[in-house]
């Protein structure tokens, strides 16, 4: 009884994992939600998989000092760096979004042709192809990393001709796959749906981690009967490791909803001595 | 005559502060360097002052204990997030780049007319705005964040037609104001240098840091009788507090020069619980 008042803890490297939060409160909208965003450190997208998994780590263990009942690594970098790892750490359910939105490709994909775009630590983490394949080997994955897209949604340039542009560039090789499904394989990327959408046509379906992940986490809840019920107003806590003024002002367009309950949580770190 | 041998610390957020390392080397060939990029965290540019004054302090320290001499920031953003704070901390000489930068552009101006481009962080700090008109406060400066062009240099987008449409978006405003010159506030930028320069023309002087602190710091040795004279194979070595392989790619087109001693620092964190 106790486990079903207790919040889901979901964790991401910035704000991009907002566009998560926003699908678990539409399938889920009476859980209490811990967010924890580590601004100071993000972006993840260009870093090792061991610094990835330590910050990650981290994290979680704040999130579980919180007594969460699980958490959803919103991250698509942590979830691609070795998520396992982290998932031994815990005795909660821990899930990513690579295996969803792998879910999702494998059920969308009629040509058995699918094309992976995300940071450059997830693609060269090949994790969506190896969860893809582990649905269907025979389905042909491509992929590219797109460095420039988060900082293209965090400038605020949704959709104008520069990104336009950008977007021909890095997904001109995957259409030529003849590719009928397109894996958005990072959080940011969902701001830029309607303009990708307009250039690779309706041909190519888009695939949001963020939704499938969402139904996970439903299914996750009610297996292990700890949904919450109760309909009074459920608390939705967000922490940052840096300064919370910029996260606000970006995180509303990520979330398309206030955010009203935000905190800087303390990030204390050393250097190791140069042996 | 210790000190002469100690080595010239010199920080960056990541590996822009290369292109300082490489205009020291040209000025002071026989000095030993000891560089320290904080690549797990990187990029400072979008970060609270709060955040980028800890994580550099934290840096700074570990080239104390190498007992260097002197400390260049070459990071623009952790020279205008209140370098006095850092200065105040240690007794060696801390130098930033946004005085010498600020000289530059004074000895360069002739219509008394600045334009400045940096990261968020250093723009909304105002601090090259302050450092010029201490010099001559009839000097107008105008001032404009570029955040993109950080990326697009890591991406190696140096001069393609997507990167000078983003130089245009970015400086048309600027060059509208009959500036005369341009400080080129970020150690990325140099490698636009010529792009940038072909976009604004040749009545626009581009200004870099790098150069004019190099000289200061060249002033610095000098004036404390700290340079070191030996012609023997002086020392070079890096740190970096993420994997080493990435910073090495990159960097060796900053520095126009191999990158041989390189290792990883270990960065041990914590993340304070929520109260």
């Amino acid at each position: 009884m106790e486990k079903q008042n207790a919040p889901i803890g979901i964790f991401d490297s910035g704000l991009g994992g907002l566009t998560v939060v926003k699908e678990v409160l539409k399938q889920l909208p009476n859980e209490n939600i811990i967010y924890i965003g580590d601004t100071a450190r993000v972006p993840y997208g260009n870093k090792s998989p061991e610094t990835v998994i330590r910050f990650t780590t981290e994290c979680v263990n704040v999130l579980k000092e919180q007594n969460v009942k699980m958490v959803v690594i919103a991250c698509n970098t942590a979830s691609s760096s070795g998520i396992e790892q982290i998932q031994d750490q815990f005795d909660f359910p821990v899930v990513g979004v690579v295996k969803p939105g792998a879910l999702a490709a494998y059920k969308s994909t009629k040509k058995q042709k699918v094309g992976v775009i995300g940071t450059e630590r997830t693609i060269k983490s090949g994790s969506y192809e190896r969860a893809i394949k582990a649905l269907n080997p025979d389905i042909e994955v491509w992929s590219k990393a797109c460095p420039l897209f988060v900082p293209l949604v965090e400038e605020g340039w949704f959709d104008n001709d520069i990104t336009r542009r950008i977007i021909r560039v890095y997904l001109s090789e995957l259409m030529g796959k003849g590719i009928d499904t397109l894996v958005l394989g990072c959080t940011h990327y969902p701001l830029l749906k309607n303009t990708i959408k307009d250039i690779v046509g309706n041909d190519i379906r888009l695939v949001d981690s963020a939704e499938e992940t969402a139904m996970v986490v439903k299914d996750i809840v009610r297996h292990h009967q700890m949904e919450r019920h109760k309909n009074d107003n459920p608390e939705h806590q967000f922490f940052v490791t840096d300064a919370p003024e910029k996260f606000v002002e970006l995180g509303e367009i990520f979330l398309q909803h206030k955010i009203k309950h935000i905190s800087k949580i303390e990030l204390e770190s050393e250097i190791g001595g140069i042996k």
